[in-house]
């Protein structure tokens, strides 16, 4: 394989490609992220740059949409050009692509090789079109006029149109001279004419990415014209009080007749966060056009409205794990009456489609090195693969790392203790916000512990060392507990405490999450040194001390570089999917192709997990790093 | 290529086919029909016959399908089997198909060469499935399980399902021990689960064929299990009351906002044509899964509620010629609330799903050989053209055939004159319904034009010859016309005549015919005599009298046997895209392929028509068979 090298201009970037990458491929490899409206079909000449020194031959694509004195003067399509010797290229500015378009993860150190190039194409899209008026010469039908110039503009050969939309169409020509914006959207394999409306309103086109958690329902709204994030908020999934987690409410939906309300209720955290961020940034919740929905099984089918009984139940079965996309309002989402919903396809009963985005949004299933991904949350969910091939199971960790099940824990929002250490024999802490305390999450959790074990405040079975006579260990009731904060310092002026129950919660918690990693690996046949990265999402708030985390031994003694946290890799997912038409179809094949480890009643599970309930690990060898 | 001799047990019937034909295509070429479920795909078995003698190899699906004790005693399939040597085959009777299954024109003279074989595969169809239960080794989703058993018995690979099914399968199945019926259905390319019932209700699935005419609508309610028709009717187009004829209902419904009365009054139509029906053959409208309609354009679009006023305007633009299958209760249709309507895809402004149903319906485009189809209505449609091309004309033909614009013109239903000639200076007729006459139907006018010209009654120029002293002849008014029937013999009590005027507007409209058949013919660049069938079809009841037609220049003067009347093709169409999805697609090509020629500013027609204003017209070298 012969490797070039390509300039680019005005910035003189170098990068060394691979021959027959395309001008585009490199660019974005450079960082440097050139404009696309077709998707990268070659026919609507917004990727124009221009050959300063070097040859790329003008293909029938460029000849196509360049007139000759363009094609003589160097201008190519960056999306069809392949590189066959060293280039120089000039991006145009008309060419480049704003910030806010480029189709990355969240985190920015994802930016790069580890996410293949995702075109921007949202699943919604709006076109503008200006028809030359019928004649005797040219007389076909209004709809396939209308068809022709999507074509010529955007590329795509077949379409469904709904019969409201033809309704209107020959009126909406007709007075309004020949000028109107066709609403495009894309399901599974076809494109669907959703709406025409009169004249250009290609300005104002917005989507919803959704992150439907047990705990939290987490929203982004888009502008879909600029791929830019113009807004979050999360709110507190309303079913919380039909049931705290999933296995309650599907015991409320199935054996109470409650499926009905548990809908309604995460509807309506969907209708309360369209209408929040709406309002925020002055547009109608009927410019919103398509919403695309990720979250575990059993969310998916409270949002359809699904029976999910038969998921806790062995064999484990969902109703479904590729969902229709549906008009948003058949459900009672009130956004666009054409508008769609789209629910990120999940795996099994226990890995779901907020796992399949996380696993599309770091890039696993593009490239050949073995990577993996650990979602932590009352499940810990682990998918582990390459581009050939991705195993994941799932494990219940217990509410702990979203601070549950613990005295003082709390989730990561404005005063919980999210970084600690223990200096001087004092604990010193950072809360969300520069807030008084309230509480510890996940986080400060995992610092926690680390920080207790490493002072030898408790040992590495998790009991406090009673004889350490430290002044921060208290007895009450005779339960052992550490002070964290005290009442002089927190929001409530009760002080914040960790205590030895709590310990013991985590340490099965993290003997959980580790245990299923370790059977993952062992599974496959691998060890942890042949990972090439390891990502951590979770609701741990925006930070999450890795060391530490290794340290505990909830995640594996491999070099910190390669272990990455980033955050809500659930909505990262759902917003590409809605961003990149591409980046939905990688989520489909991601869950058609991702082998499902059933850990219930798997036996090395279960050693693993008897073997990880010490800190860090009955067995000091997996950790050889860790020196407390 | 080899010819190979096929011989049927227990009929010995025999025949003679291709190398490489199935043995399906060969029963059918042999008049004998065999079983089919899947469509041809070789997956439901339901096609077996046996080897008697001769070699037919066992295929893979052969392997598949049949056990090692079957494929020893000679079964194959016929749909998979090809011919390469002569055979006996025995048809079991299991594998034989009822005769109203059988996929050919209304007219039983169309079964044969003409027609290229339709499977029976019904645009929705009721598969009854038994699951195997989940288990842990097989635990894919309920959704998964449904489709691997569909595809096992009907070999379809990839579908769509509704949210409502969805949402009750999970129920369906552990409710009813995994026994269920999915209605499938087939849109466009793909397939989508219309409805799950509990159990097997595979013997109760229905549909109906439409022919929304501008007069009539005519609809046959059928089996879709066996393909039988259960009965028909036909009612006026409640459309009257806005105007006459489609040009006036389009200025009613553009000029006078009419647009949504004209589409309310046609679904009134269909809803009552379904209630007649169904109450008829005690089934439930609920029971009806599915429409295929076939109308002209403009009825097209009244049907689905698209503005149709640019239809009537230079330059003759229509919204659509595809239409999308929309659910029947979308514009107001009362069959199941999952049941689907299909319209029958136009060509131009004015040639529409009627023509394309009965291009396909006499499989014109099925041959190498070059075929003609006239429809002959208020317009005259013409297509003509064979496998490879398809060219069509219409042309404003008048009332007149259809009993309007004559004095006693009347439509073909009871009492009317269908048959007419002059013996021994009387007029002898035949009524429909042997009823006293009422008046005179289309076929009964041309019967009447050619006797009283034959006797010299009137002369080539439509005048009467007021010497001839016939004592049919009378004056009333100063306006000279013929006596039909007495007061005595009319059910009224007056005379039924035919006036000079009459006679006037009826040579204008078989002159409009015939000048359009001959422009396009002269268009294509062939002769009358190249044309190796010339299908009629109208609504001249069940009756036409081919001589009488040319003889008048109605229908170019070639031999009689080339002619066949094929009653109303367009309903004929209609059933066979509702039962067969091949026969569907075959409108979609058709619809696609067929070349418009617009008469209305084409001088040669203009020309046509003034030289056919004669009996039988002004160049007598065209007729050279009639001897009056």
């Amino acid at each position: 394989m012969k490797i070039y090298r390509v300039t680019f201009l005005p910035e003189e970037k170098s990068i060394e490609v691979k021959e027959g990458s395309t001008i585009a491929e490199a660019a974005h490899r450079a960082d440097l992220f050139i404009n696309n409206l077709c998707g990268g079909e070659g026919v609507c000449g917004a990727c124009r740059v221009k050959v300063i020194k070097g040859k790329a031959g003008a293909d029938e694509h460029t000849a196509a949409v360049f007139s000759q004195k363009e094609i003589a003067k160097g201008f190519v399509l960056a999306c069809q050009t392949e590189i066959h010797g060293n280039l120089e290229i000039e991006i145009p500015p008309e060419s480049r692509l704003e910030e806010e378009q480029i189709m990355t993860g969240e985190n920015t150190s994802l930016k790069g090789p580890e996410v293949s190039f995702l075109p921007f194409k949202p699943i919604v899209r709006k076109i503008f079109v200006e028809l030359p008026q019928p004649s005797l010469e040219d007389n076909i039908t209004d709809i396939e006029r209308m068809s022709r110039e999507l074509r010529r503009k955007i590329g795509w050969h077949s379409y469904e149109i709904s019969l409201n939309c033809l309704q209107n169409l020959s009126d909406n020509l007709r007075d309004h001279d020949w000028k109107v914006t066709a609403t495009v959207v894309k399901d599974k394999d076809l494109y669907r004419i959703q709406k025409i409306e009169p004249l250009n309103t290609t300005t104002r086109n917005y989507g919803m990415a959704i992150d439907v958690g047990t705990t939290t329902v987490v929203a982004q709204l888009i502008d879909l014209r600029r791929g830019k994030v113009l807004g979050v908020d999360g709110i507190h999934n309303m079913q919380a009080q039909y049931g705290e987690d999933v296995i309650l409410r599907m015991i409320y939906a199935c054996d109470k007749n409650g499926l009905h309300l548990l809908h309604q209720a995460i509807i309506k955290n969907i209708n309360s966060l369209v209408e929040t961020l709406a309002g925020r940034n002055n547009i109608s919740p009927e410019e919103i056009n398509a919403i695309v929905a990720a979250g575990n099984t059993t969310m998916s089918h409270f949002l359809l409205c699904l029976t999910p009984c038969s998921i806790r139940l062995e064999p484990y079965v969902p109703t479904a794990d590729i969902y229709p996309q549906i008009p948003a309002k058949e459900i009672g989402i009130r956004i666009s009456p054409q508008g769609i919903l789209e629910t990120v396809p999940s795996v099994a009963s226990y890995v779901g489609g907020d796992i399949v985005a996380g696993v599309m949004s770091c890039g696993i299933a593009d490239h050949s090195e073995v990577r993996g991904l650990i979602d932590i949350g009352t499940n810990g969910e682990i998918a582990i693969g390459n581009n050939e091939w991705l195993v994941c199971c799932s494990a219940s960790a217990g509410p702990a790392f979203e601070g549950g099940g613990t005295r003082c824990g709390m989730r990561a929002t404005k005063g919980a203790i999210e970084k600690l250490e223990i200096l001087d024999g004092k604990p010193k802490y950072q809360t969300i916000g520069n807030a008084s305390p309230r509480g510890v999450c996940g986080s400060g959790l995992i610092d926690c512990i680390y920080a207790l074990v490493k002072n030898r405040i408790i040992g590495s079975d998790g009991k406090f060392n009673r004889e350490i006579g430290d002044a921060g260990l208290i007895f009450e009731d005779g339960v052992p507990q550490y002070i964290i904060a005290h009442p002089d310092e927190t929001e409530t002026g009760d002080p914040i405490v960790i205590t030895e129950p709590d310990i013991d919660n985590l340490i099965k918690s993290k003997g959980a999450v580790f245990a299923a990693i370790k059977s993952l690996v062992d599974y496959i046949g691998l060890s942890f040194d042949q990972l090439e990265s390891f990502y951590v999402a979770g609701g741990f708030g925006n930070y999450l001390n890795i060391n530490n985390a290794i340290a505990i031994g909830l995640l594996p003694d491999i070099p910190q570089e390669k272990i990455k946290f980033i955050g809500n890799s659930s909505l990262t997912g759902a917003r590409m999917a809605l961003l990149s038409e591409k980046a939905y179809e990688k989520c489909l094949t991601i869950s058609k192709s991702m082998t499902n480890i059933e850990l219930s009643n798997y036996q090395p599970f279960m050693d693993a997990y008897v073997a990880a309930l010490f800190l860090p690990h009955t067995d000091r060898k997996l950790f050889p790093s860790i020196d407390y």
